[in-house]
């Protein structure tokens, strides 16, 4: 029996890249505890596990990010790859609180892939950009023989800017905290799924890819922000327990505040997915001081797409580590962290 | 007739992928034109076609670059796709005049793929950028279904910084600068080939891939540098025409200064190719105030791989964007801009 363990080992499987405890786990072995320089002037670096990095640099601190986008379908209801790629860098440097100033792509296209399809996908990159302010510097375009690369992958790497000291970590939880998501949870994952597993019964459901870098300044604003992410690979299950686990806390939530659309829900119950661990693309969820957290909220809700936005829970002393919902029917339970991922190329 | 033209132009080809002029007319007609914030704060940016972009901030200039590497095979004589990374992204910062700090990766790997090859390639990554003092901030890792992608792919960011004013740009070379180049030219080309096509015969023939920012380090601290550039893809005649083009001047080498391997040689002449256009990964083309050149070539010469470095020609005024060719003959030639590959999925 050994034997076979040794064996599926041996080889990197789907839920290696779901983005779960799997992801991490392969990271932290093949990166974290093997890089001696691991950040840059004392800033954000490998081993913060956070949404992006950072490099102080006189008074400001530069915020980077990068990621590979291999979504399928490349269209998909509500967007396509361009506009998932420029969004996902945008919202990563948004929710450690900077303010996104420009990008960089390295495009990968499989050889005999539609021009009018490359141009459709550029096109949606620089219309984001654009529409977000945000610069694309440059970038890489490479590609790779027939049948060596299923379409087109992207990376993007986004740079922002904050002023020293307010950048925003996982870290900066505090028991007492209230939660915010900031919109309708799994639509993206369900989009894709719709055109993917052909469910067309469901009518369609459009992604929520967005830019939110406005939303979270706007809760900069009013003040009391201390920690953000956008629950992408894993869902708001993945954001919630990377907290409670980074931070020691218990993170409470209350099932009946949590917003979910009834198209979602009734895919998910037809399905048997839990809707906390969908993927979306156009949310964040915010820790905030409790005496900030009605007028964040209220603030927020004036976004477009925002208009659902709620107070999903609290965080607590305990249990630590630990994320527990209080469910509708009147129990609590466990939300364990994300193991491996409910579809694979969400992003 | 005109019906076949427009078919062949409808999908991507191998060659518009080849870093020569189609790449350069493709990114032209998706972004160039179309891009309203190509460049921030007024620093190198996508207009300028160069190797990395520039943010200035304070009293520094921050310089990045982002490329694919999609090299085949994986493991070649001499490195990896790893090592192969890190080189090109120090180098691309290098060629800047910029200190290279750190780094940021995403990698996309196949279902399936070995375990213990990822675990090469990514120790190859981390002794890479130890080796030069570079940070490995963090990044990415994706997993595609098996079939859906040949193996590996990495998206690689670099950060630099040089100080204000400091920057080496293409447009900085000026009429009467000396050319140099830093060692032999064509063998990560030739070594890649040799294992692809089953060239046994002639001997292994070792990539030169390498870091070389501490040459350029050496040669800036000599002064007098006015341009620098890697000549990877489309080789030596690539950069020269990218600087005849750019700086509109024409430049002239000389073909018995150019170091040239007799293995390499040997290979071209055999295969029929023509070693200028043949990429390198540990290299760098000058083109330096020819006051210094010689005290330049000197330092140069002391690094390990640089012993055969050379002046090879010289800027002058005309014949404008042309770069012309001494033969060892005794003739002169045109050497054209390079325009598809000589191989695809050479970096």
């Amino acid at each position: 029996m050994f034997w076979f363990v040794v064996m599926l080992d041996d080889f990197v499987k789907l839920f290696h890249g779901s983005g779960g405890q799997l992801t991490d786990k392969l990271i932290e072995r093949l990166f974290v505890n093997k890089v001696k320089f691991h950040n840059v002037f004392g800033g954000v670096g490998l081993r913060d596990f956070d949404d992006g990095v950072s490099i102080p640099i006189g008074d400001f601190e530069l915020v980077m990010t990068s990621d590979g986008y291999t979504v399928d379908p490349i269209f998909f209801p509500g967007g396509d790859i361009g506009i998932l790629a420029v969004c996902g860098t945008i919202n990563d440097l948004a929710v450690m609180g900077a303010k996104p100033i420009a990008i960089m792509d390295n495009i990968i296209v499989e050889e005999g892939f539609p021009m009018v399809d490359l141009e459709l996908v550029v096109n949606s990159m620089i219309k984001t950009a654009e529409e977000n302010g945000v610069a694309i510097l440059g970038g890489d375009f490479k590609v790779m023989p027939r049948g060596k690369l299923d379409k087109i992958v992207i990376g993007m790497t986004g740079i922002g800017l904050v002023s020293r000291g307010k950048i925003i970590t996982d870290r900066g939880i505090k028991c007492g905290d209230k939660i915010i998501v900031t919109g309708s949870i799994g639509e993206h994952e369900i989009a894709l799924m719709s055109v993917r597993e052909g469910l067309s019964f469901i009518g369609e459901i459009k992604s929520d890819v967005a830019a939110i870098h406005n939303v979270i300044e706007a809760a900069l604003e009013v003040g009391g922000v201390h920690a953000a992410k956008d629950p992408t690979r894993g869902g708001l299950a993945g954001v919630l327990n990377v907290w409670a686990s980074k931070c020691n806390v218990g993170i409470w939530i209350d099932e009946s505040k949590i917003p979910i659309r009834p198209e979602v829900k009734a895919v998910c119950e037809m399905m048997g997915l839990d809707p906390l661990y969908l993927a979306c693309e156009g949310r964040a969820v915010l820790s905030v001081n409790p005496a900030y957290a009605e007028d964040i909220l209220n603030r927020i809700r004036e976004f477009r797409g925002c208009e659902s936005a709620n107070i999903i829970g609290e965080v607590r002393s305990s249990p630590k580590g630990y994320v527990i919902m209080e469910t509708v029917i009147g129990g609590s339970r466990i939300v364990p962290p994300p193991i491996g991922s409910q579809l694979p190329r969400i992003c």
